[in-house]
């Protein structure tokens, strides 16, 4: 994949998730344009910078922002990352973007967003990528990774969606350096993402704003961890997605590795902003529970965060 | 029963609870003896002061006060309301306040108690005393009821515990117009208790540190607390305890009335002291487990606790 086939790369939702993807595909030489609304006068002046846990520092010093979708305008792809609680203003901050062939592309945490973007644009591919990146925000413009090589990205095309656009972003992500993987499904690729974010991004939380490593270090932590990661495990295969119960010693290990993150729901909690409770915690005990599958733990972290969130 | 017949009687652990029974107590005649750690000089100064909801403050302007148990010497009945997580002391603590005759009252919170003092004092006939009392400490001496009628008190005799002792110690609470019940047996009481301490203490803490009120109004908090108490509820009847099912109604309608109330554990976590995880939590679930029932809510909420404790 040239950065002339790819076309015009659209990033929507410039936290850090949204952000590091840009910086990392302008870095590639890709044709890059950020949404942005309240860094937009910082990166203008300052550009971008994505540090990393084992490679030299990336930076884009006059990257092509724009404060409105119509200043933008029509795009090849779409890459999705705003939070799930703003969905409602999604459809009309794409609408401006795409042109027939628009590919939208949506690393949004937890289910139901590809579902959404279906609805809303029938007449688009739409592909999800799940993000196991491990990036925060250190102050506007600027990021940093906290997984040795930059994390991977899981990319998943649903059921139904004809032709190559999962092999096209595949390719496009692994030009940038960027690791891929290619889920067997989008479901599975999902669930795998579901069994990280809800016990790391509940726990963080619920144990009084904590970084992952004592999640992962404690003993009681990581039990209660793996027994949510092994609710959903069982859900993932009641649903018809053969997820390996042994994925789940495989994330904790892979969260060793984060040392003192913050995952983004826990930044959220801490600046008052709303939870994405449903789409990580509400919508997988649905779909788990119609399953037959029963989610006590999952639902007592539910709880909590409905509670803490309301 | 008149104040000569009841003898000299001991507070050992002056915190809110403590605190409030030997202020009720000497108000009403009896001769208390309380044994006060940092709050001396304050109350050598000052006295007792306890508000109530719907009463008049009670107060002791000169209560009998005591750094040591040798100070103090034997009594009749010593009242024990100290932190089951300072449980190791208290054996040091009460062998100067015994004589031959002398009762042992604890009110401390969840199980183990009876068996931890039927075990240090095996001569000395041990009642307990199940407060659902509703009381703060705001500031040295300073105590606040929250419940109105100043709540009352489950008395419970152990097995195997001959004679009248715990008729003895009801009619002394009764005297002092503190209200009581006689419980079936003290492991009904104790599981009546826990039915209130399990999601009070604990859920106060894990939804971020906020009273009963939030926890009692809100929908996902109040569910989470009703299924943590059914939980118990099952395990006391499996263990040969008829709680009813419409109880955990009955504690939901009593912590409606508390209002704005700090349960004891929120504030030993707000102080950074160790939580009385074990015996409120810890002992439950092994004991419901161990009896055939499942407690998945307990025990999410078990290892979260423990995880923020250590």
């Amino acid at each position: 994949m040239n950065v002339q086939q790819a076309g015009r790369i659209a990033i929507v939702g410039c936290g850090a998730l949204g952000g590091q993807f840009g910086v990392r595909l302008a870095a590639a030489g890709f044709d890059v344009h950020f949404l942005l609304r309240s860094d937009y006068d910082s990166v203008k002046a300052n550009g971008f910078e994505l540090e990393f846990a084992d490679a030299p520092t990336l930076r884009i010093e006059r990257p092509n922002i724009y404060r409105t979708s119509h200043e933008m305008g029509p795009v090849d792809i779409v890459l999705i990352a705003l939070k799930t609680t703003a969905n409602e203003a999604l459809p009309d901050l794409i609408r401006p973007l795409v042109h027939g062939q628009t590919i939208l592309f949506t690393v949004q945490n937890g289910l139901g967003n590809v579902e959404f973007l279906q609805g809303h644009f029938p007449a688009h591919p739409v592909i999800a990528g799940l993000a196991q990146i491990g990036v925060n925000r250190v102050r506007p413009g600027v990021m940093r990774s906290f997984v040795p090589g930059g994390g991977f990205v899981l990319v998943g095309q649903p059921e139904g969606v004809s032709g190559d656009q999962g092999d096209r972003i595949t390719q496009i992500l692994d030009a940038a350096n960027i690791k891929t993987q290619r889920a067997g499904s989008l479901g599975e690729a999902l669930w795998r993402k579901l069994m990280w974010n809800v016990p790391y991004n509940g726990l963080t939380i619920a144990a009084g704003g904590i970084s992952t490593a004592p999640v992962v270090e404690n003993l009681h932590l990581r039990a209660y961890s793996k027994a949510l990661m092994l609710e959903l495990q069982r859900a993932a295969n009641a649903l018809g997605y053969p997820i390996e119960a042994e994925y789940a010693d495989k994330l904790i290990s892979f969260t060793r590795k984060l040392g003192e993150y913050l995952p983004s729901s826990l930044l959220d909690h801490r600046e008052g902003r709303p939870l994405e409770v449903e789409a990580i915690f509400g919508e997988p005990l649905r779909q788990g529970e119609a399953a037959g599958v029963a989610m006590p733990h999952l639902q007592s972290l539910y709880w909590l965060l409905k509670g803490m969130d309301s």
